[in-house]
C-alpha cells in the first residue's frame, strides 16, 4: 500500500477551547528506520485528551498539536530495521512510545502520545516500532482503541500496584473509563468489587458487569462509611482513586489498615492530611498509565478471559469536537470511540 | 533460675508527662505456656516513647502502663510448650508481640509493647515465645536494645518499602535513631546517602559513619533544591520522612519520578497537596516498625556486616526520667539507652 | 461438647501393606494449651498416604501411626490460649502442622501428619490451633478435606512455583487428584491447559472441567511432540510433573526456553541428564505441600472462584481398607474421601 | 573519528580446534540506524569461547566466525538515530544483543555474539545501541572487559536466581572467572562464601577475597560432606554449579531443604537422579549469561562496592591463540584479557 501524500488530521491549535480543535493535512508520513505507519480505525478519548484541550497551558503544549493518545488500526509501512511487527498487523499504540519496562522515568513521560508528541487524531499514525503492540484478536479495532490509556491505566493500578488477587475486595469511583475496564478486570480475576456513581442507573449497569456492591455518593455523601460497613468495618484491600484532594480523604478511611491507593487523578485540587497514611500503614501510589510490557500483559489477560471493553458512544471523525463535548459533560459510562 | 517474687518497674501513672512516670513493684511473673520470661539487661528510648508520655490520651492508654517497647536481655525461665528459644539465650523481644510475617493487620498493631500492652521498662519482662528473637552475637546488651523499633523501622523502610539497592541514592532527615541506624544500613548497602541536620557538629559524624553528602536545614531552609542539585536535577530514589506535614513537600519535590517515600512520623501536623504524589508517580508508604520475620532478615544483615548500633548516652534505670527528658531535648545522635 | 473418652481410629501397625491397616481406640484426645480438638468428618486419600502404607520402612514411619493427612471437619473443643479458632468452626487440618508461612524448612518437614505425626483417619483428630484453617462456606466438609495435600500442593505448583498468569499454557500429566485441582485452578486463572492420560474419557472429563487440549499417552507415547506441536513448537510455560524420571525427560523437552518445571512426585525412578536444564534455562523446582498461608490464600481463590474439588468415589469409615485398594488401583479421576 | 577501511579480526574457520583460529581483514564497518561502532581496547575469554572453538558442530557455527562475546572499548562512530550513547562513550557490549529485560526467549538466545553472532575478537566491533552498556568509571578497559558473560553470569545465578541476602551461605565451585567474580559479590553483599578448588594456592588467593571456608576437593573427594559439616549439617542455601552431572549430585547433598542450584556449565556429561530435588524441595535453575537491564544493576552494584574484576593474565592481540591454549590448560584464577 502506498504512503498517502497528505493525511487529515484533528489539531489544536490554541487555547480556546474544545473551539481550538481544527481540521488540517499534514505531509511526511514516510516511515523511517524503526517506524511503522498505522491506517487508524478507531481512536478513543479519555479525560486526559479533555483537559489538554481545555488546560494546554498546563501542560506546555506547543501549537498545533494532533491530540489523543489512543488509537488501532492497520499497519501499511514500515521503515528499515523493522522486524517485530509487519503491514498487515492489527496494532494499538502505546500511549508512551518509549516506555518499554520497568519502571516510570522522565524520559518516558516525554515520550506521551498527545501532548509532548503528536497524537493519533488522524487518518494515519507514524509511530515507533517499539510503540505499538499487537491486539486480542476477538477484539473490534474500536474496543482495542480503548485499551492504550484506560486499559493500561486500569491494569497498572489493579494488577501492579494494587497486587490484587482473588478474593480481595477493590473499590473503584465513578463509571468512566478506566473505572469500568477495572471493574471488568477485578471480576475476572475474583475480587468482590464495590463501586460509586451519582447515577442508579449506571450503578445497575456495573451490577451487570459483575459489581459486587454500589453506592449513590449522591444519596450516600459519606460514602466512606457505607463502604466500611460494607467490608465488616475493615475496608477494602484497594482503592483506585480518581479524584484527588475531594475523594482521597474519604478514600484513606476506606480502606483496610495496610491497604493500598493507586492515585491517578485530580479532578479536584485541595490538601489532605498525610497522618492517616502512616497511622494505618497505607501504600499511596501514583500512576501515569503504563509501560508496553504492561500492555502486553494485559492483552494476554483479556484474549484468555474474553473481555470487551464497553463503549459508550461512537462518533465520525467529522464530529470529534461532538466527541470532546460528550466527554465533558461526563455522562457517559465506559468509553467514547471515534471511528476514523 | 527462680522466678522473682516481684519486680520493679517504671509505670506511667497519668497524663503528667514525664512526671507521670513513677517505680513501682508487680507480681506474677511466672511464665505460662509459650511465655518466656526475660531478665532485662538494657531498654532504649524512642520517640514515640516519649510521645506516649506526652500525650497518653491520643493513645488512649490505661494507666498503670509500663513504657518502652525495645529491651534486650536473657531468657531466664520459660513456660510449657516453648521449643525455639531457652533459658540462656541472648534475645531482644519484637515491638509487635503477633506481627510475625507477612503484611500489617489491625490484630498486629494491637499488640505492640508499651502502648496497649506493657512495655519493657522493668527488671522483667514476660513475652511470647514467637514475641522474642535472637540477638547478634557481636553486639552488647545494650547494642542490641537499640534495635526492635528503630532497627526494624529503617530496615522495613529501607528494605522492604524502598527496597534500596548498591548505587540507589537515599534522604535521610535528621540523626535520630531511625536515621542513623538507616544510614547504617544503607551505606553497608552500597547506596549514596544525604542526611539533614540542624548542626554541623552532627553532619559531621554523619559523614564519618559513611554520608555521601550533608544538608544543614537551618542554614539551607530549601534543602530539597540543594538535595536536587546534588543528584543533577533527578532527585534521590528513596526518602526515609520522619517529620510529617513539614517536611513532606519538601521531601515530595527531592525525590525523583518514580521514586519512593516511607512515611513514618508526623513530628509535624498540616495538609499536603497530593498532586504531586500523582504528576510524579511517586509511592507514599506509611510504615510502623516491621515484623519479626524483619527483625530476622536484618539480624542476619547486621550480623553479616559486622555493624553496631550508634549509642548516643547511657542512663541508669533510676534515672529513667532523666532519659526522658534527653530524649525530649532532641540533642541526641542515635540512640539513648537505660542500662537495667 | 464432652471429649470422648476413646477415639476409633485406623492405624498401620506394620508393614505388610494395606493389610496393615487395623482399626483401633485410643484415649487422650483432651486439648491442650494452643490446641483444638477436631470432630472429623471426612478424610481424602493421596498418593503418598499409599506409598507410606506400602513402604513404610523408606519414611522411617514407627508403629502404630495413624495415617492420612487430610481430614476437614468441625471444631468441638479447645485448650487453653486458643484464640483464631473455636468450637463450631468448621475447618480442615494443615498438612505440616508448622508450616506457617515463607519457605520450607527441615523443621516443617518433620510436622508433617500421616508420617513423623499422627493423621488423621479416625473420628477425631487433635490439631494445632495453628495447623487448621477455616474451610470454604460453600464446600461440604468431603470437599473440603480433598484440600490439604493435593489442593495445596497444586496451588503451591501453579501459583507459586509457576507463577501462572491468564494466557500462559499449562502442561499437567495424569487425572489424579493433584492434576484435577490444578486443572480447575488453572481454567479459573485464564491459563490453557493441556492434559495428559491414558484413557480417552477421562480425558473428555477434563476437556468438560476446561482443558484446552488433550493427549492419550498410550496411544501418542511421544506425547512431547505432540506437546511442541500444539505450541506452534514453542513448548509450554509450567508442567506440573507428577510421575519422576520416567517422565521428566519428556517434560523437558515439551517445556519452552526459560520454562518451569514443578517435582512433585517419582513414581517411577531412574536417571535424567540435566544438560538440557541449561541448555534451555529451564527451572525445576522440587515441592512438598505447601504453607497454611498458601492454603488461606487458595481458599480465598476458591471461595472466589466458586470452586469444587473433583471427588471420584466415597468410602464409609469402616471401608478405609477398599479405599486404598481403590487407590492402588490408579482407576480414579479426582478425589478418593472417607466419610466419617 | 572516520571509520577504518578494513579491521584485523581473528576468525574460526574451521573445526580444527584452536589452530582453526586465524587472523583476517573485514570490510563493512559503517554503523546504520541503531549502531555503533566500538573501537575494541579489550576482549576477555570466556570457557564457553574455547568449547565454541573445540567443537563448533555442536554449536552449529558457520564458516568464519569472529569468536569471544566479551569487549569493552570506546564508541567512535554512531549511526543515525542513535540516542541513548555517543561517540566517546566508553562502553562493553552485551552477550545477548537483543535480551533487553525479563525472562530469556529463543530469540535472545539467537543474539549471542560469537556464537550465532560474529563476536568480538577483532580491532572493532559494530554494535546495536541497545547491545551496549556504559561501564564502572573505575575500571580499565581490561577490567571492563570481564564484565559482559562472566560477570553477568555471576549476578543473575547470585541476585537473580539465588536471591542471595547478607548472611546466607554460598558454594562456588572452582576459581575460574564465574566463579571468582561470583566470590567478590557475595563478599560485597554479606553473603558467607565456601569455594572448592584442586590447589591450596588458589584457595588462599580465594580466602583473601573474602571467602569464609575453602575445601579441597582433591585432597577432601567428598566434599559435599565437609560443606554440610561446615554449616552444621544444614546445607547451604545457595550453589553456583559449574560443573555438570559431575559435581551436580555432591552440589545437590550440600544444599539445604528448600536452596537453590543455579546450572550454568555441564564440564562433565552424565546423568542424576532427580529424586533428591523433590525430596529436599530444592530449585535448580538453567543460567545462560544474562539481560542487559541485568548488566546494568551489575553495574551500579560494581560501582557502589569499587569493586574490580581479577585478572590472571593479559595477552597481546596477536598471541590470541596462546590466550586459548592458556584457557585450555584451566590454570587461571579469575579471567584471560586480551589487550587489543
Amino acid at each position: 500500500m502506498p504512503v498517502p501524500e497528505s493525511v487529515r488530521v484533528w489539531e489544536i491549535v490554541g487555547d480556546q477551547g474544545i473551539d481550538a480543535l481544527h481540521s488540517n493535512r499534514r505531509t511526511g508520513y514516510q516511515p523511517q528506520a524503526g517506524q511503522v505507519l498505522v491506517k487508524v480505525q478507531a481512536t478513543s478519548l479519555n479525560f486526559r485528551d479533555l483537559s489538554t484541550i481545555l488546560d494546554p497551558a498546563a501542560r506546555a503544549l506547543t501549537y498545533p498539536r494532533v491530540p489523543n493518545s489512543d488509537c488501532a488500526g492497520e499497519i501499511v509501512a514500515a521503515g528499515p530495521r523493522v522486524s517485530h511487527v509487519a503491514p498487515g498487523d492489527r496494532v494499538a499504540g502505546c500511549f508512551f512510545q518509549s516506555w518499554k519496562d520497568g519502571g516510570i522515568s522522565a524520559a518516558a513521560m516525554a515520550s506521551a502520545l498527545g501532548g509532548p508528541l503528536d497524537g493519533v487524531l488522524g487518518e494515519y499514525a507514524l509511530l515507533a516500532e517499539s510503540g505499538v503492540v499487537h491486539v486480542p484478536e476477538h477484539l473490534t479495532f474500536a474496543q482495542a482503541a480503548c485499551l492504550p490509556c484506560a486499559g493500561v491505566t486500569a491494569w497498572n493500578c489493579l494488577m501492579r500496584v494494587g497486587d490484587v488477587q482473588a478474593g480481595d475486595t477493590v473499590l473503584l469511583l465513578g463509571t468512566g473509563g478506566v473505572s469500568i475496564t477495572a471493574l471488568q478486570f477485578a471480576v475476572a480475576q475474583g475480587a468482590r468489587v464495590i463501586i460509586t456513581s451519582a447515577h442508579d442507573a449506571k450503578l445497575k449497569r456495573a451490577a451487570a458487569l459483575g459489581a459486587w456492591q454500589t453506592v449513590n455518593y449522591r444519596s450516600t455523601p459519606q460514602w466512606d462509611a457505607a463502604v466500611l460497613k460494607m467490608t465488616g468495618g475493615k475496608g477494602v484491600d484497594f482503592v483506585l482513586e480518581v479524584g484527588g484532594a475531594g475523594t482521597l480523604p474519604r478514600s484513606l478511611n476506606a480502606v483496610r489498615v495496610g491497604g493500598r491507593i493507586a492515585l491517578i487523578g485530580v479532578l479536584t485540587r485541595g490538601e489532605i492530611d498525610p497522618t492517616v497514611i502512616m497511622r494505618k500503614s497505607i501504600r499511596v501510589q501514583g500512576v501515569y498509565v503504563g509501560s508496553r510490557s504492561m500492555f502486553e500483559d494485559m492483552n494476554r489477560f483479556i484474549t484468555a478471559h474474553e473481555l470487551r471493553p464497553v463503549i459508550d458512544r461512537h462518533f465520525a471523525f467529522d464530529d470529534a469536537r461532538e466527541a470532546y463535548h460528550c466527554m465533558r459533560s461526563a455522562e457517559h459510562f465506559g468509553k467514547l470511540v471515534i471511528d476514523v
